[in-house]
């Protein structure tokens, strides 16, 4: 790897052809970042999905150990891209060194988690039922079931997380591992990032003997990139990570095609965050300044950072809102990690105000292109109200509210859209009322964090990262966790099939010695 | 039970009201049958959703024992239903005794199969990930996750099987074992069958103590009710078996909504059979044979009738093709189960004559209502280059085309859409192009059988039925076998929640005996 030289990834190589062209925007200074990009054109589009398409069915039958050195390779690669990488990630981002570091540590570990299941191999949830000859009126036949690979999938990195949910994140991962080709419509504002990453996919295909189709990277600043991509017919499925309308554009677009197919589009959230009386009595004002880390943390630009946080007004609520409006107001302003989204904060935040919203605290002022926390508080009144206050700011903004009783929580509860998560900050004393809150959050988002802050996501198969829409636009699979697998296959069914065809995971005697279940019974047979 | 009266099943009770008024038609008479049903109007249909969103949290949070009774007592209810059940199907569908008998029976064993699926526990997929306060950098949190109940389901019922796949059948028992409430749009071709059952549903729903919003039935001809319940605001996912054109008019309408929601639409295929060379040689007339019989079985009205027969030109080829036209000839004309799918048939068999196509045989000329199998004869070139004849023809047809060679019938199947089965006939000496088409075919179908027919769905957990669009509009998942609940459920995963607020399923100590995967390790612990 050296240097970069503006170009997609297409056909196992850099191509740096294209129609409009733009530059990165060094996040700090907000000055243009060397080098020139050029959105992909249509012809390019349409050489990358063809390209994927011809070589689905060859990598959906590669061996999974195969499958699991592509992982493998593409996350040492991500070590040896060393600070080049890190430094463009930086650039393009303002996200701190530090943050950088763990994210590029994250993102090998989700890629190595992968290879890990892979080798394994019980993820094709084989199931085997065995031929009755006897049986009577009819013979029952032998049928065996194990999930196979869609095809092509088109996945849209995300901005907000540069390397863990970008070109070699959560959806290329889970891909690449359930035997799906894969086209990046890289994030524009960190096409430098993109290109690096783009070049150790490409390298460690190439490497694993894998075909170039396997892979590709189209850059785009225009939507139509996006969009030619999700009409394409040779792609099966989409991955997207950011905002609701553009997760929403896409979802309306694969759903208009002739032939429709599933996007997981995860498109962020409120993650709201319950104080029940007891817990807000005893540690009130611990709970705030949690609340406002989490909050804060990375400047709010993560999926599930807590944007409302509620409380049934009695001991210790002025102790919350004080050391809120301490924390918030301590809190440096802090720079986005593209102008776009600073623009959007500050458009939203300024919606917000004009609805029946107070700003309770704020950070100095901040130079541009910086950004300040800000705390804000409304009544439950008119939070149930209006709906505006009950969608995400996406940034570092966090709306506050008092109910004048439990039964009033539970209605703010119930009225609440699908979210990520929903946080419960709860004593023994106050379990009667989290019992009511639990029965009724859990069908309002994917994951319910006790005593604790939404951030954080934790990168396990328990790991639920999705939740009803608007969260995201299937609520049936998770982004994050080794689960994620499941969005890119489907079950197909051998009925009576010769031993000599079945897949290693289907036959006798499990040679690959997976968790099957065979005629009802689960086990290592 | 005694006696129909023209009633939607509401609020736990028969409601007779509604707006336009219809009556079923006596399929081998045309006759008009008492009584007369009224389509549901936009306020029944609000009743209905608005009442089933009302106990979905509670139906949700049920014991899964509770549910297991219900289902029982409704195969139990089916049983007792009696000769007035079984004589109403056979009226509204021109279906023959034993057929109804015997698709009775296979609702009553759906029903307990997921009443089964519930005692066992295991299919919420419960994964515990706990805590390691000692990890660094950061301690890991406790996460533990299983499929929680959507919410209300609206089911449309088929028409070809008016017990199986209706108002109690596979939709309704996989969303009632989830823990969704359940709202049925009756098809109108068999509203006393539907009306019947639906009692049984709701003397069961009532009988198990729970409440009545769980379940609903509406009649309705007008496209106008199941349009609104589509886009009732209270449903959360939708299940269909049926037409292209109607399960995608269901698909768009729910992909438009405000809250996009799954739509699980099972549209019917072609189901292709592949005849290999040394097969074709050794037995091509007892293919022929098995092949007619499946495809004019129940006079072509099965999901997986086959209506697709190709070859590769050699010996056996003229024993094959003869012996299809003589059981094609010889086959009975007859009645389909209402007359618009007579309508339909007669329109997609003008609609292919018009295309290059030859009438091989056809049964003796049949008086209406009855139609005639009809055995057509293409040219594969004409197969791939005209779309229409890749497309199903629903009813006693059966389409069939020799190939020159092994690589054109490779082309063929590349060339093919999704269909929910495919088949080949092959001996030992078949295996090297059996094995190039089976790489071909897992990509375009759910189902490979193997020197079979594609009739005959076993309802068992390896079993997929649903395919790649048009198949289905969501291969990702089966409508037949216990694994058609995965449908109606999405994950929902709790962090660090106290044990007193865990469902049994994600407590310490297992207390369900469930199957789950603690710490990535399966087993009964």
């Amino acid at each position: 790897m050296s240097g970069l030289r503006g170009e997609h990834w297409l056909r196992g190589g850099g191509d740096p052809s294209g129609g409009e062209s733009f530059m990165a925007i060094e996040a700090r200074t907000q000055a243009p970042l060397p080098p020139t990009y050029r959105d992909a054109t249509a012809a390019q589009v349409d050489t990358a999905a063809t390209a994927a398409s011809a070589v689905a069915a060859e990598f959906a039958a590669t061996p999974a150990a195969v499958r699991a050195s592509l992982l493998r390779a593409l996350a040492d690669g991500l070590g040896a891209a060393g600070d080049e990488l890190l430094e463009r990630v930086e650039a393009e981002t303002a996200l701190p060194p530090a943050r950088v570091l763990a994210e590029r540590g994250r993102t090998q570990d989700q890629l190595r988690q992968f290879a890990a299941l892979l080798d394994d191999g019980s993820w094709v949830a084989a199931h085997l039922d065995r031929a009755r000859p006897e049986r009577q009126p009819q013979p029952k036949p032998d049928l065996r079931r194990m999930l196979v690979a869609l095809g092509p999938v088109a996945v849209f990195g995300a901005s907000n997380f540069p390397l863990a949910y970008s070109v070699a994140g959560g959806d290329t991962a889970s891909a690449l591992a359930a035997g799906c080709p894969v086209v990046v419509k890289g994030h524009p504002a960190h096409p430098g990032t993109s290109e690096l990453v783009g070049r150790v996919i490409g390298a460690a295909v190439a490497a694993t003997g894998l075909p170039p189709g396997v892979f590709a990277l189209l850059h785009g600043r225009s939507h139509d990139v996006g969009a030619q991509l999700v009409r394409h017919p040779a792609i099966t499925a989409v991955g997207f990570t950011g905002s609701h309308r553009g997760g929403r554009a896409l979802f309306d677009l694969a759903a208009a095609r002739p032939r429709p197919i599933p996007v997981f589009a995860e498109m962020g959230s409120m993650n709201p965050v319950f104080v029940l009386p007891v817990a807000l009595a005893r540690r009130g004002a611990a709970i705030a300044e949690q609340i406002a880390a989490s909050a804060t943390l990375a400047m709010g630009q993560f999926c599930t950072s807590p944007g409302l946080l509620l409380w049934v007004d009695g001991d210790g609520c002025a102790a919350l809102q004080q050391r809120l409006r301490e924390k918030i107001a301590a809190t440096a302003p802090g720079v986005l990690v593209h102008p776009g989204i600073r623009e959007g904060f500050e458009a939203a935040l300024a919606d917000v105000q004009r609805q029946p919203v107070e700003v309770l605290a704020r950070a100095a002022s901040a130079a541009s292109p910086s950004v300040c926390p800000t705390l804000l508080g409304t009544s439950i009144t008119d939070l149930l109200g209006t709906p505006r206050l009950r969608t995400e700011i996406y940034g570092p903004a966090l709306l506050t509210a008092g109910a004048a009783s439990a039964d009033e929580l539970l209605a703010v509860a119930t009225a609440l859209d699908g979210h990520l998560t929903a946080t419960i900050h709860a004593e023994a004393d106050d379990l009667p009322l989290a019992r009511q809150l639990v029965a009724i959050l859990q069908h309002k988002v994917g994951r319910i964090v006790w005593n604790g802050v939404p951030t954080g996501v934790e990168v396990c198969p328990s790991m639920v990262h999705g939740g009803p829409y608007p969260a995201s636009t299937d609520a049936r699979f998770s982004a994050v966790g080794t689960t994620a697998i499941a969005r890119w296959t489907r079950p197909v069914c051998f009925q009576d099939l010769p031993a000599a065809l079945l897949p290693p995971e289907l036959q006798d005697g499990n040679p690959r010695g997976l968790w099957r279940t065979v005629d009802g019974a689960p086990g290592r047979h």
